[in-house]
């Protein structure tokens, strides 16, 4: 994970890749992407050729094919930690990419010949503490918008239309997982649709924070070495680049020491992940079966279960969302002590910290995609299911109170419960009413919602 | 802790409390509040008189000098879980207070008896899963109001004028806990007053959820029995008795079977937490010493470090407070696992997630006071010492770059640093330049903004 | 929470309490131990005579029937965090006690004077970061021997007695919550009993770094001021007086820097919450309905689930046990992150991390037992149902294959699914095989294990 | 991450892969283990000749070159979520190899034709939820050995290395963060020996539970389609092979629905996790400088910190190292979540919760080796600025107090600290004692122990 910290907080090019190399990359937000990204052993065992490059400590055999320089090779040296998968995320490369770009543009603006706007920013890369938050920011905020916000409104979509679309099947309630008064399977789904619609209100509430981009702070965030006015012209570079509303830093000193908006935001996603959590475990209990689970609804069968046993359809999508629920609560850990632990005028665990957060952001992304596409959209009620336990149940005799009173009413469950029958055929038995009279009395549709 | 849920959740009372005990609670709010107080062995072990109360599992002993009623004895025989610690938490007591009051009026609004507006509370009591989260917002909104956020505005004042007081000392920046390019206190100061700031920011922006109240859904959500209009009436009498916004709930099946809400304001108070730890460890190490740590900062010595060694200061304000934020971060994880595991229409882990939830508001809020009272507002810069550091940095040597070129700069450092002397007077002794452009060159307080 | 620290950690008396409460404190160790009880307003403001105290920084009043000295006072000033529930833990302060009176027989064993012995403690205090550690550790030790031991054992028990009793019930299974192949509802629970026997095992597992004793390390681990053998024999003091298996800690550096050992017993009972949340879940899944749940088991009715709904027995001890565990896994983080927030000789996050550890002792230990006693004890199966449900289930297809064919027996599956019929009817309809090979091949008995 | 859960909960493969596939696959070990990659899109891509296999949904094109059948491609296409990082850890495709070629030996064993046993393993797939717990215990274990334990040991004899060649080196205590009684640096690093040594054995405690393997267990524990000893055999053969002690697991229920064993690993590699983040913050704290930093250890110089900053090394090991630690932390909650979620006869997190446990230790071993290799062997005393801070330290005075008496010493230090002036200089102008006396008395070499 972290040689990309060393690669990318204090990445110094002095030697400009061939020109085939060059060649290939004529712009300078698209050419500085590729010089972030960490070689691995596979790669660099296949290179037969090199250049020299130099830093302070003496030279160092470069591959001919990569734009990175002296300093992303020490660091493969340095940093042999997690294999192959601790990579600097993509997003932060093409945030760099972003950055990079609209530093460029706002060097031009301001008059400068692109040799000495270059040489400023060699300059701003020694006291370079500013680049890598704000590459984060840039980094996490299109991930939110590209990736876990239509997600999470995807999902939200599908489950209000299964609302609506469930809205007149009657079903028992269920509270400590004990039966409870009827609702309909419509009103059950319309809080999973409400957690959903908040989950995109909290990601949307963090995102103010977000949006503010250190750059221009250097290197302990009083600004050094940049001109007046730079960082807000940069922040509205990038928020041209991007079309999101990036603003600079009130305080840099802050943007660089901490980074408590990725906590906040990792905080949002948490949020996030236990709606999530609640509503795939209910949809997997609730889908439980064929037989010996609670069955109300037909969850889509993507793949077989088993293949000798017919409707044995394992929740695997339910699965995929709790573990990714997991995941996110897990990481949201890491993120929180990585962000109490920013000492004086750096927080230094700035990687691990952006890593976390584009993970839970992938993850809670796609997987919504998923869960919607794979199980939310072919959710069937099983109503002949519904319509038995409903029948079935003993929480209707609340319904007779009022008619018979309290008494005779308990009378009627106990009887019922007893003797394992049903409330109708017990209170005629009983005879404290007639088969007409629980009809009329006893309907469930009149249960629910205040009179 | 779990005595509280069977007492909440399902308080019955058939008996009304003796004269005696009644007279000394005229009004219903105040009057509702002792019954829910869960007796401990000790009050009880000093009763000697009881009356009889009646629940469906037969008669049960009532110390006459308790409102409460058959039920909550049951659950002290049923849950001898944590001992005496593990009370309801007194801001629910009072918020349940609110809510009974609030409902009374309610009620008598529709032109009840108050007779009948008695049953009809003793017939939503039996489905009265919507009381415990309705008196739960309540609670968390005063004690984030009355404790938190007070708090941390004091702290974020006493803060902002450290900042503004020190101003002009400047210092030396420390980036990987390393040396760097001058900042002044007051700049590093701000940092902290923007963290605090947020914080503020950030537990507001979580308060729109709080303040929806679940009353009015009783059992499942449905607001089985309850009339229309009922739920805005109450959370219009609860904001009029409290003076904060509270609505009803738009979804109430969401408010009884998700506490997402709970969880996304231990998430800004985790991150409040994040941010807290970061400026009480700064604090204590800018004042570690006193000879042998960095040793810029002064705390106010609040009580003996040590009997004989004067100028120890144990900065026991910082170690408190990063005491408390780790204790909120793992109160956060209880909160977390706790909103993920609710079941259908409802959550069962509410007095465990509130508990937790009041537990870090109060620590926070209590704790920034302290921290402000104790040690903020008496921390004194040691300018000596900062001007010593900052005299003797070698970071100085950048500013010569544009005068001198920066092989020459660099030379000055290497030599300074192996010699252990100061960068003005091996830049004479190496005849790079005078004491007189030294002195022009290099000013610390031209390194502190950009240009 | 941290009044606490002040007052444990340097907790110096100048002054004999008066003659009239030293009359009730003969022993050393019993002495001291009100002395370490924090006031709380409300048991200060009912006193109403005073003494006077110096520390170094002046006179403070002391109430007259307190113990404590001078620092305790000025603790309760400068540290009003929490409230009267962030106390010192009680069994820190009978460790404290313990801890006293071997300290004072070992002196006494070296031969010295009471008062020198006296004069030598009080120096020690100075120097005292090892006595608070060494508390710490023999109330953990205590707690866990005490309650969370005997607790698990208990809940072990009586699941160990019900796995026998029910060894003969042959159940479905449920694997991804959906039906699979039975197993008997013994063997379901001998699953339980294994975990809760290992958890104890883990627990034993992390209690030789507990036993280790920082006493004799004094201020920084050196044991500057201690005699030679010092530290051993009050270890084999602690050991002697407690009946548990202390030694003096082998390196006292870590002992006072490092909290490792309470991080991993935390971790340990973290282990546990998780077991102890799968198995109360299970059993109120289980023990769902009375109608529209699994029903396999009925759990014992301790209260009124509803006073009207005869059958509805909320599975309260589950939940107990379950917000239990969510609250250990909460704490563990809390003492994560205290534990690896130690700097240089000393780790001060003692106060925070002592309660966290003992809390979940406590609630583990309670909770199994309230868990055992008044739902475990009492479960029964409900043979009735879990027959009904093993006789319908479609898994028991599989028994067919070696007779039939994989094809055949598919059909059956299929068929059976589609119209809702059983297995056996539905194979005799389609003409595969007859009734009685059914009943010979279909044995849900001869599917319990291997061949 | 979740697609490999798909793929190997219930891979069947139909369709024997091409020959020329084949051809490079003798060993059915190593032939198992390509067939587990999940494919990703690039790759998928890049194929241009495919072949159908079927599934009991219908036909799929499966590329020609991978061993893969039908369901690991409908996964690939219902489980989107994560992208190519989220694959199945790499060990896990090891252990399965492992596992395969156990049982092909077993059954081989048994007397069984390879047709027939490889039919029999095919049905055990069917019910295959016995190998994935399989592979993940072998996966860890095997991580555990070759890369956690040997990092952990490594540290440990480079720290304890480093402990005996600073042992004569007398250095200022630190407790508070504040300046306390000395110790050699050799003592301060025995404690980071002890953390380190203590991390072993607690890893090798939870190693006997993940040294019991799941096969046998089959579908839900009981061993349904396998013969008697079975169970035992593969795991002394999985033992034979990997010469770590696996047997089987002595209760299949437990082993399939829980998963304790590696909730308990995850926590021990938690707390490795506090412990080594408590060192890395130490050094990098005792080597802040060059000039305003404590400044006591020089921390080698892996790449340059700074071009024209001489001495500015930024602690980068320590840096990788914490952030490390961070995410372990954050990896054990996710882990607990997990661990907490099973329900009935199988806990389905197994992919999260083993992708995260083996993070976990190709983490930590990695920083370990990195942290030894590049940071503690090179680490060097500044014995000259140890000693100015030693000498100049007030804590000495502690030594005075038996010959001057308590009230002089204080007088010496308060004097001294007010005038910033040292010990010595300042007892000998309060004509306290001489400067002779003073050197004899104040010996801090005869500080570092007891008497």
């Amino acid at each position: 994970m972290y040689r990309a910290l060393r690669l990318l907080a204090r990445s110094r090019r002095r030697v400009r890749p061939p020109a085939s190399a060059s060649a290939s990359a004529p712009g300078l937000g698209g050419a500085a992407v590729p010089s972030f990204w960490p070689p691995n052993a596979a790669r660099m065992a296949s290179q037969n050729s090199f250049r020299i490059e130099y830093d302070t400590f003496g030279e160092l055999k470069v591959p001919n094919d990569k734009y990175y320089g002296a300093q992303t090779v020490r660091s493969t040296m340095n940093f042999k930690i997690g294999g192959v998968t601790e990579r600097m995320p993509t997003p932060v490369i093409k945030a760099f990419g972003i950055l990079k770009r609209a530093a460029a543009e706002v060097n031009q603006d301001y008059g400068l010949d692109p040799k000495i706007a270059n040489a400023i920013m060699k300059a701003a890369d020694e006291s370079s503490n500013d680049t890598f938050p704000t590459a984060m920011h840039i980094a996490a905020a299109i991930e939110v918008h590209e990736v876990l916000l239509p997600g999470l409104q995807k999902l939200h979509d599908a489950l209000d239309a299964k609302s609506k679309e469930f809205a007149q099947i009657i079903k028992i309630g269920r509270t400590h997982t004990q039966d409870a008064v009827p609702l309909t399977l419509g009103q059950e789904f319309s809080g999973y649709v409400q957690q959903v619609k908040y989950a995109v209100t909290r990601i949307k509430a963090a995102m103010p924070r977000i949006y503010e981009l250190a750059a221009g702070g250097t290197a302990v965030g009083t600004g050094l070495n940049t001109r007046i006015g730079f960082a807000e012209k940069v922040a509205a570079k990038v928020a041209a680049l991007t079309g999101l509303p990036f603003v600079t830093a009130p305080n840099k000193f802050e943007a660089l020491a901490a980074h408590d908006a990725l906590v906040e935001l990792s905080g949002a996603m948490n949020t996030t992940a236990c709606s999530l959590m609640k509503i795939a475990n209910d949809i997997r209990f609730l889908g439980s079966g064929p037989r010996s689970g609670l069955g109300e609804l037909i969850l889509p069968e993507n793949e077989p279960g088993s293949s000798i046993m017919p409707g044995k359809v394992n929740p695997t999508q339910c699965e995929a969302m709790t573990m990714v629920a997991a995941q996110v609560m897990g990481n949201h850990v890491a993120v929180t002590v990585g962000g109490s632990n920013g000492h004086f005028e750096l927080n230094v665990f700035k990687p691990m910290m952006i890593k976390n957060v584009l993970h839970s952001a992938r993850l809670l992304g796609d997987a919504s995609v998923s869960f919607t596409e794979n199980c939310v959209l072919g959710i069937q009620a099983n109503t002949e299911r519904i319509n038995k336990l409903m029948n079935e149940s003993l929480m209707l005799v609340t319904a007779l109170n009022p008619h018979i009173g309290y008494d005779k009413a308990a009378k009627i469950a106990k009887t019922a419960h007893k003797n394992g029958s049903t409330l109708k055929e017990t209170a005629i038995e009983l005879g404290y009413l007639t088969a007409e009279q629980f009809d009329e009395w006893v309907k469930p549709k009149d249960m629910l919602g205040p009179k």
